[in-house]
């Protein structure tokens, strides 16, 4: 079974004019991202983020949950925001993902806009294979990742389909989708 | 096919503890969970609250995007907030679904801890037979519905599973899964 790792991308990502943007950190995200990820069994949930001040702000959300209050208050929370490590970038993620499982995980591209794509069921039957690479799942914030963050995947995946042409789903709504999909029972 | 009708419960849920409360708006709740209802074509959302201020609350989030500057500004936010009707309860969401369709919905209920309930795929199936029910699907906030909810519903659907014991994901991942589940293509 493949193991599973998130990036959470907020540079290079567009906003809706298709411009190129760095997106601000949502606690929000952190956590329902984190929670989606335990449930699924993901291995560590990487929040990208090129501005050291975002970053710190990212680790003080987590350390609030981790070490303070938060901790007695909730630990179901705990448990599931243990899983983030915030990172700069990508490339770092990657050396991450790398340095926990000794293999070079797959970069796997999502988009709203994928209009070919492997399909999620083949990439579950690949995932399931016993020898299968570990893969990190990009996931864009703002209106999506940007071409750049195209380029650096080794493959995308199809755009989620509900029943007709709207697909704006919400950063959370899709990863927990694309994590039922490709790991649900 | 089944229409789809969402209920979003605040009161009587559940917290941390087992105690009954009422559980405030959030603002996100509403935005995500409208644009996964757009995408997996429900035919309207409910947000149910007992407390008028409440009420009015959402309301005034529904107005700053259907109304003013918002509606200019994204106009795919302000086609998935059509779809929300804030109701004070239960009993209203059926009613109006039942104006809508000109049948009464079954009332169906989720929670994370149930064990039994009927399977994705056996609800999936029913709901795409040539004459069936609108279906009412019940989301608790908070820590999930209370038992009282329970008892008002039809039937009740297994709980989400990831690949542990842990399945404490947010409302908003949940709701997107279970409709992913049921229309999904």
């Amino acid at each position: 079974m493949a193991e599973i790792f998130l990036a959470l991308v907020h540079h290079p990502v567009v906003d809706r004019n298709g411009r190129i943007i760095t997106s601000a950190i949502t606690s929000l995200d952190l956590h329902d991202l984190a929670r989606s990820s335990r449930t699924y069994g993901v291995r560590a949930f990487y929040v990208v983020h090129p501005v050291p001040e975002q970053r710190e702000f990212a680790r003080s959300v987590l350390d609030h949950w981790r070490i303070g209050y938060g901790r007695s208050f909730d630990s179901r929370r705990v448990e599931a925001l243990d899983l983030i490590e915030v990172v700069a970038g990508l490339d770092e993620a990657v050396a991450a993902a790398e340095r926990a499982t000794g293999r070079r995980p797959e970069i796997v591209h999502t988009s709203a806009r994928e209009a070919r794509g492997m399909s999620f069921a083949a990439m579950r039957e690949r995932m399931a294979e016993e020898d299968a690479a570990p893969v990190l799942i990009l996931l864009g914030t703002g209106f999506g990742l940007a071409p750049a963050a195209r380029e650096q995947a080794d493959l995308a995946l199809e755009a989620i389909r509900g029943v007709g042409d709207y697909n704006h789903l919400s950063v959370r709504a899709a990863a927990s989708i694309i994590l039922d999909r490709l790991r649900g029972r």
